[in-house]
């Protein structure tokens, strides 16, 4: 099986381009064209929303597919126009008919753009990626009290935006702090409401991004961040904040077997690699709980930029990572079962 | 000349209520009843986008009137749509044949909720206004770098929420320090894009609406928010931050014989007064400039909450309020001219 996503219901989302699916498809297509027979079939696969942007959970095809989210579950997801999921397939009809559980392949391949710095610091044409950092997304709701921006005193406001802002900030000094060591933090979403330029914001929404390789520290930040909330609403008799959990992984180790055959194929092509950690998540990671999984990641350019108008990679480095893909789904199409770990 | 203000056009900031036009209607109506006639003709306005919160500029109908903003400037605002007020005022009707510069009245006098707590706390019925605050607003647009808030690593970035975030954390230091007198600050506008959790913002839009009655120390605040905005700018290449003025206003004192004379109608009418300032801007402010003008506050409950739907004045404050308007009115309608300041 030849990872990948593209996602189909998530127009908003569809940031990573079709390298995944793209290259699956070329890679069998040239095994036709050159009339190559396999131990065992290879299968492409699209999951749909992984980033996660419109319905709020990502990898939430894969995860279905691997058993960790439920389909209802799914289903009733609601985008911000209220749409759910399950409603949105049928009108898009991508609601299929078949079981949405997959049978556990022999193994799991994907590959996708690095999107990051670490290759091209490196200098090297493929990464052999180890595994995936955690993640943990939560929203937040900020209520406080709208006010008239001129003859409310400073002592008698409730400011949501204040407070959202008192976040943003706080987490910034927690990623330059030594507390949480690798932590990533992102406040990618805020919107205050009424939204006007004359009045104290009644109310604020955002989103908490944090990302972290080691989970114990990764449960410190999410533990010191809530009590940084409670902090902030003690300090301010009616300020309310509410938080959800929006989505949570842990560390994701991959299958070292399939990690050696990707350093292995890169060696014989005569490519560089190095190993890395993947910063971002991947449906990859829900694969790994059902079979031996391992990603091929390859350079961007201008430092890796990504989930920007600016993210490329050149066609140079997309046919390697493919060429290096088409070679390890050859040799574990061909592999007796003993020789791969099982989960 | 009795003022008020109505939101015609820009539906969305009609927090303050009619209380202006309606006060000044009573007032006429009254007099029509009882059959009174004056020396001199008493008139009801309103004026147009009294809040800004459309087309991004305050008192922009009387600013028109009384001359401090072209009628072309005016007309070319736009909205968050990109709808002109011109061809808005086109479009519903109220782009009226009449000349826009009123002429100079004997005397201008307006009833308005005071939208804060000075005479609830000062257990007064009615206020008398010394004069309006400076204001000043400013846009700011921050222009980062969207990025994967897994895969890039905190030093790579150019976040522009978090630049936002900075702004809004310094303003309340600002407020919070001694070096502003009476400094109040608010960002009440705060969006960032693309708005997605796992994309850390490329550019953040806010606004600051500063508020001042000493003009000197409402300059300093305006110049070490500018200073600030520059050294954020020069810690992180590649961010920058675009700063457009929307609206100033230098604090504007009303005319002593008018205030003076609305106390003395407080008197004779049994009911308690205070001398206050006025925290937010109004359309008094421009008739200021061209004829002796002062305002009639009244209390509002909750701790005087505005730009709230909690607002609230009771029925009898408001009758008290337009009570002494009439008897101010009436007295101004008597007057000789020489016995009142000209401008």
């Amino acid at each position: 099986m030849i990872g990948s996503h593209i996602d189909t219901v998530a127009t908003a989302g569809a940031f990573d381009g079709p390298l995944g699916v793209l290259g699956a498809l070329e890679v069998i297509r040239t095994l036709n064209d050159g009339g190559i027979e396999t131990e065992r079939p290879i299968e492409a696969v699209c999951f749909t929303e992984e980033e996660g942007s419109r319905f709020g959970t990502d990898m939430l095809g894969s995860a279905v597919a691997a058993g960790r989210i439920s389909l209802d579950d799914a289903y009733s997801l609601v985008d911000s126009q209220g749409n759910s999921l399950g409603d949105e397939l049928t009108r898009t009809g991508f609601a299929g008919p078949e079981r949405e559980l997959l049978e556990p392949p022999f193994a799991y391949v994907e590959c996708h753009i690095e999107q990051g710095p670490v290759l091209a610091n490196a200098g090297a044409d493929i990464g052999v990626v180890t595994g995936v950092q955690g993640i943990s997304w939560q929203a937040l709701a900020v209520h406080g009290r709208a006010a008239h921006a001129g003859a409310t005193p400073t002592e008698l406001r409730l400011d949501a935006g204040v407070a959202a802002s008192a976040v943003v900030t706080r987490l910034c000094e927690m990623v330059s702090s030594n507390r949480y060591g690798d932590l990533r933090a992102t406040v990618g979403r805020i919107a205050v409401e009424p939204n006007l330029v004359n009045v104290v914001p009644a109310k604020a929404e955002l989103t908490v991004d944090m990302r972290n390789p080691d989970d114990d520290l990764m449960i410190r930040a999410e533990h010191d961040l809530s009590e940084f909330l409670t902090e902030l609403v003690a300090r301010q008799p009616g300020l309310e904040i509410h938080s959800r959990r929006m989505a949570k992984t842990t560390y994701v180790p991959f299958d070292v077997t399939v990690r050696r055959i990707i350093a292995s194929v890169a060696d014989e092509q005569g490519l560089t690699h190095a190993e890395l950690l993947s910063g971002a998540g991947h449906d990859a990671q829900e694969m790994a709980s059902i079979c031996p999984t391992a990603m091929v990641f390859i350079p961007g350019e201008y430092g890796g930029i990504s989930h920007s108008p600016r993210e490329y990679s050149s066609p140079e480095a997309c046919e390697r990572g493919i060429s290096v893909l088409a070679g390890v789904v050859l040799r574990l199409a061909a592999m007796c079962p003993s020789s791969i770990g099982q989960p």
